[in-house]
């Protein structure tokens, strides 16, 4: 007799089974405002599309309306505005980071150049802002105008920081709250407030948000040593000097501080000490560390939750559960 | 008996002077609105702001809100929001055009390099939204939503069709609507509608923008090779294969097409050539020509004031005159 083969249940396969249809109207809105005649943004666009994505963020704007009373018309609308603005900032990283590969595709700066990259982000950008504007609901544009302010204040105090071993944990996780958790957060409270939930319940999906959004920046770090095929090249971060949490973990408590210097340094050796570094924060027990940091992130998320009554409370626990499941 | 020195009048200083107490209060919110305790985003700020600048959107529209009813918080919100926006496409502007100098100082990409250029323009872009959202008025966040679409559709148009010399002149004025005359068009309509005139008194400030704005980039793109000490390089455009009007008016009225392409083509010789080809350009008449219409859109901007009745209206018209006869 043959064997079963053994399914592993994907919460976020799960989620996107759950709201295929709204998934597919959000797609259909982000298809639109991306549409233009002008052959330039086409070609990005077009590719930006087919690399598909995750679309996580449009994934916690609907299951955060369905849990704080049921998605409507402008919960499509926020959550396709949330992926435009997400597309724009992923468009300048890559040129800020020099990167050349994005979900297991070459980037639009490496085939169109970093100009195209910055001007078609910046058009994705004020779409975005127009989509919000159909809401006709000013304190949606309120909530991600303040965002998106977030987001580069995030990305600019990155800059700064990089190669900077002296960074605290509590500078490093203030960076990842304002470039990674913020729009997060934004997507389940709008989200929420897209079905017509107040202020109050708004505010738990708000901060469910936020302390999701930290658990999966500091899993995206320690992937960035330990898993291959993520449609990212492997070590970018330590490519471009980026002190994240295990590296800063690492160094305070490592007794041999030099080596480290020689690393991030202005003057650090070249890509070839990746493994070098990678072992030693594994001897130094850093990326269990750094797991057990961004689970105690997860907890607080779960926590918010308490007080929803709804299947989707569960999916939410259940996704999160699979980002730190991974781990491995 | 000593001669009166001849002081010649300046319709910008006497708009600037019209309205000196209002644009205190817009420098005073851009200045709010721009002021952060990063250290990267101050040092870029303190540059923008003390680089000072015409403040030639925030002045249409103020003047725009004067004439249509009188100045409110809200034209000195949106006025200061506007500035933040240009501010915001030049820092773009200059990572994308590779310039170094703009009003007569070193600019942003230069000292800080190109990173900090696109994120700090990020930011001070979802500032300006912030700083709307204020008004508690969706309209306006519909009208300048927009408009930054439509600028940065015309940057990717621009920049497509770099050392084109094919470009027709309807594209090239499409071209310089998008980038440049759409932001003065929305500074005069939500300048009008901020001191509550109804939606057709303001269409008639935003013809009235958009013709002054074709104009103005008209005779900027002639200064370009013709005015020193502007601020800029001189042969800025010439040197990033920028087709301008004079260069489409010359190289069509050329039989000697061959020599362009030297210029222009992709193989292009180096700056040297820039006295030639402006040279060939003035006795093609071609910077003359390009006044010509400049000098029409001016005339079609002035006919949209003819239904307004006040003193405003002539300062108007005094300061598109004063822009057209800088030409010599």
């Amino acid at each position: 007799m043959l064997k079963k083969p053994q399914v592993e249940f994907d919460p976020l396969s799960h989620l996107h089974n759950t709201y295929e249809n709204d998934l597919k109207i959000v797609n259909q809105l982000i298809f639109e405002y991306i549409n233009t005649t002008e052959p330039l943004i086409e070609k990005i666009s077009q590719a930006l599309l087919s690399a598909g994505g995750k679309r996580l963020r449009p994934l916690l704007c609907l299951a955060s309306a369905d849990l704080s009373g049921g998605i409507t018309k402008n919960s499509h609308k926020i959550a396709a505005a949330i992926e435009l603005i997400h597309l724009a900032t992923l468009l300048h990283d890559d040129v800020i980071d020099e990167s050349n590969l994005r979900r297991g595709k070459k980037t639009a700066n490496t085939l169109w150049g970093n100009k195209t990259s910055i001007l078609v982000g910046d058009f994705l950008f004020a779409r975005a802002f127009e989509l919000i504007v159909k809401t006709d609901n000013i304190r949606f544009l309120e909530i991600l105008a303040k965002a998106s302010t977030t987001i580069s204040r995030g990305e600019i105090a990155q800059l700064r920081c990089s190669c900077s071993l002296e960074l605290s944990t509590e500078e490093y996780l203030k960076i990842i709250e304002y470039k990674t958790a913020t729009l997060f957060a934004a997507a389940c409270q709008t989200g929420s407030l897209s079905s017509e939930a107040d202020e109050n319940r708004a505010d738990f999906l708000y901060k469910f948000g936020k302390n999701f959004g930290l658990a999966y920046q500091i899993l995206d770090d320690i992937f960035d040593y330990t898993h291959k095929n993520r449609g990212k090249e492997t070590g970018e971060d330590f490519r471009e000097g980026k002190v994240t949490l295990p590296v800063l973990l690492g160094y305070n408590a490592d007794p041999n501080k030099h080596i480290w210097h020689k690393y991030f340094g202005e003057n650090k050796e070249n890509y070839n000490s990746f493994n070098a570094i990678k072992n030693r924060l594994n001897n130094l027990d850093s990326f269990n560390q750094s797991i057990k940091i961004a689970q105690e992130y997860a907890k607080e998320a779960n926590k918010m939750l308490e007080s929803f009554d709804s299947h989707v409370k569960k999916d939410f626990s259940l996704l999160l559960k699979s980002f730190l499941d991974n781990n491995s």
